[in-house]
């Protein structure tokens, strides 16, 4: 039953709650250093959990150039270096369908550097498309915590552009009209599959 | 127009050529001591040339503990530590479909051990096919140069059954009764997409 208060407002128990429960998730949240990766990876631990979908990051390629063995069981790398990757970080599969994207953050306030973006990367991309694949990125404006999701065919327009002569960064205001933002919420952290599932119906 | 000998059998020019090339491969390629890796590599490359499929080995997951940052540019890895595998080390896309495998090889005759899978892989492999992925295991016998594709829920047969308490390996007789033989070619090397493409009707 609906009740009211003599003003005809409607009345709602303890109407404080869901403001300070806001307000503790941006304690909790804001202040807690989580950088992107973290927060993906919770992500997919979520729907890997909660059977939804079945992503991993790739680990980090590395050229290995010393190994000391120094029992049957142990061996350690002893000098090591990183290599660019050739492909995009995280990958898996949703429903059947292939997925794969790359997350990038930025401190700037009004536009995505694509220098954040190889070469490589974007080739890969571009044979994941070709290939039938869901291909995206996830951007982040670290300062005001904005998350979007970005499909690769709009990168690849802006990615032309500045192989074009143009600009070499995305504005801010493209993101808005060609990205869709991502809510950051507590289970999951960035529910980027929910947009896909409208997106490519499935 | 087919010629034939006078004993009826067809005539064919130059009769020794197939032969000739046959055994110029197994030169070529039966000692040069190329490892199933290698193999599955050299295939991923072509099918990525020729736009077939895009499929990518993942990198080996490693713990790094102490990197030197000697400059700007150079970070060297001076500790680091592998880590065992929780995923397979395959995956990629072909006509959208997500296809997702491991692939081992064994010295054995008679059967291949169910050692070389992780419970952590066989996991991961039922999470797959849970989300409809096409999920596999490429098995080689090294001796006899024979390498057989075997779907993951065959996998899963021999796996459940010896933790039920049977045998520690699968048969190989049994890898041929519900596996796929995979003919060791030229350009690719190792056709596994061929087998999937008329198993999964894509």
């Amino acid at each position: 039953m609906e009740l009211r208060y003599p003003n005809g407002k409607v009345y709602k128990e303890n109407p404080g709650t869901y403001n300070t429960q806001e307000k503790q998730k941006n304690i909790l949240y804001g202040n807690r250093g989580m950088t992107l990766e973290d927060d993906l990876n919770e992500t997919n631990a979520y729907y890997l959990q909660e059977g939804i979908a079945v992503i991993h990051k790739k680990p980090t390629p590395i050229q290995i150039v010393q190994v000391d063995y120094q029992s049957r069981s142990t061996a350690v790398i002893k000098e090591a270096y990183f290599k660019q990757p050739s492909t995009t970080d995280y990958n898996g599969v949703c429903c059947g369908k292939y997925i794969d994207f790359e997350a990038k953050e930025t401190q700037n306030h009004t536009s995505f550097p694509l220098h954040n973006f190889h070469k490589h990367q974007i080739s890969h991309m571009k044979q994941v498309v070709a290939q039938g694949g869901i291909c995206f990125v996830i951007l982040r404006f670290a300062k005001e915590e904005e998350i979007f999701l970005l499909e690769s065919r709009h990168l690849f327009f802006y990615w032309d552009r500045m192989l074009a002569g143009g600009r070499k960064s995305i504005k801010k205001e493209e993101i808005e009209a060609t990205g869709y933002p991502i809510p950051v919420g507590y289970r999951p952290r960035i529910d980027y599959i929910a947009i896909l599932k409208k997106l490519y119906n499935f």
